[in-house]
């Protein structure tokens, strides 16, 4: 496990719940939620942190959270050229991988760790080598930095209260 | 079952969770979810595919998303008059209906192939000939899409990956 | 039964989930949901049907979807004087009233027929005659007027292929 | 328990679902719930209320609710901060606090009562001494104001229908 040096995420149904409101407008609002962004800036000390998203109509909505919000860079790149994009610039087996759809099985089942939320589609579930306890929006990418930092023994001081066991 | 040919969707509960939210000014919002968009994209390829609604308050909200966004007809139909539309284009046994409130109970038992998502009415639910493990707005459509390509034999390659049985 | 002619109804966490979207100007949206407005519209051929709320803030947008889209008159009654205002209107054993709130269980028992929707205050829940397995937002009213129906026989052709027991 | 004086609340996951909604323009929604207000209303009979919350981004939204509405003070209070501005205020045995983070770990289990809401981090219950059984933004706040009513002995009239146990 000393080998996973880069978080790769996906945004929809993993920094949000995969809804999004519609109004006569169009795509008009995404649904974040909490603790995700506090662990991200804990874990961001040990390993690299790029999201990737297919959505090219709500990425001003995910750029306003993922990059401007929180400082993370944002990459749009579909599904279909997601293994590519990655494996181009990391070695498969350094990347942690997060995803939600049953169009991110093939990189969940091809990066050295691939991690699912709890409300993923079976297909993600599947593919993957751990499924959080939580769903996507509902703390799933700060559970991911709990068990992260946990299986590398990254020991920060921020996660020393824990006590608890995922 | 080698006779389906025709997909027929209603819109809200189906392709949403069913809510909407309300502002002093009247409806303003649908919420939408993940996986349906590329799952019918991929099962459009094997059959036709339609959408229909009697929400003639929030039909621009609809049309945003299925005919601008998504690229799929959407016609307004009302509840009472939706099984002889349906029968009216289609033979019925060569139809799949995807409804989710009492007021489809008819069209579901009336049809080739009745589906139901999981939070939809009982009586919807009563009525149908499958029930999808996730709710409108939630995957319901897209794992329609993956048991009509079961059932069907339709193997797309987008699905090939899939070793998860529903 | 035959007594129950008059239906009252709370209206957030009852024809909506009881939750509010805020901005930085205020309150700003109510989240309805599928089948009660088409439900209601079947059952006021059989009962009166009154909304009553204390929601002064929210009112405007209550009224919007309440009075203005379903067309059912809407009074801003807060908790403390609901049974007396609807004491002074209608014989209590003649009232169906619907609530969600800790602040509806003298209500709910005071009434002929008290209901909660599942995701009611206990303190509600404990106080009502019935509690619906749907929740507010989620069918809760629908469902109410599915069981007013049966229990008063009032055998309407639109919940004629009902064969579901709730 | 007769020393349980001062109630600190935190805000998002607690009187929200800690979801926010974003838009092309940031963060532009929050979530609130039921039975909240209308319980700190009574409680505020019998303990001093305050709000602290990290969110500088949301803070405005935060204070639309908290302080124009509801009419309680709210604080800018950070994680890493939050323990110090209770102890610099208060006798930290007197203080029951309500949080749901893993941030909110440390202060759960210093202060004289901690409480989490039912969604909150595993982190955030395992310090807790009570966890409700309703999540945040869905009655939790009321729930914790009934249990505190129950143990402190409180009995305000509001709360005597309840014969409901927690």
């Amino acid at each position: 496990m000393g080998k996973l040096k880069h978080l790769c995420l996906d945004v929809d149904g993993v920094m949000t719940d995969g809804t999004f409101l519609y109004s006569e407008n169009g795509k008009a609002y995404k649904r974040f939620g909490p603790d995700d962004s506090e662990a991200l800036n804990v874990l961001k000390r040990f390993v690299s942190v790029d999201f990737v998203s297919a959505d090219f109509r709500g990425l001003e909505i995910s750029r306003a959270r993922i990059e401007r919000d929180m400082g993370f860079p944002l990459h749009l790149v579909t599904a279909s050229e997601r293994l590519a994009w990655i494996s181009g610039r990391f070695p498969l087996d350094s990347v942690v991988y997060l995803g939600d759809s049953f169009t991110d099985a093939q990189v969940l089942q091809s990066v050295g760790l691939g991690i699912a939320p709890a409300n993923a589609s079976p297909f993600a579930k599947a593919a993957s080598d751990y499924v959080t306890q939580s769903p996507g929006g509902g703390g799933a990418v700060a559970e991911a930095c709990f068990y992260l930092a946990k299986i590398m023994a990254f020991n920060p001081p921020e996660f020393s209260f824990s006590t608890v066991g995922y």
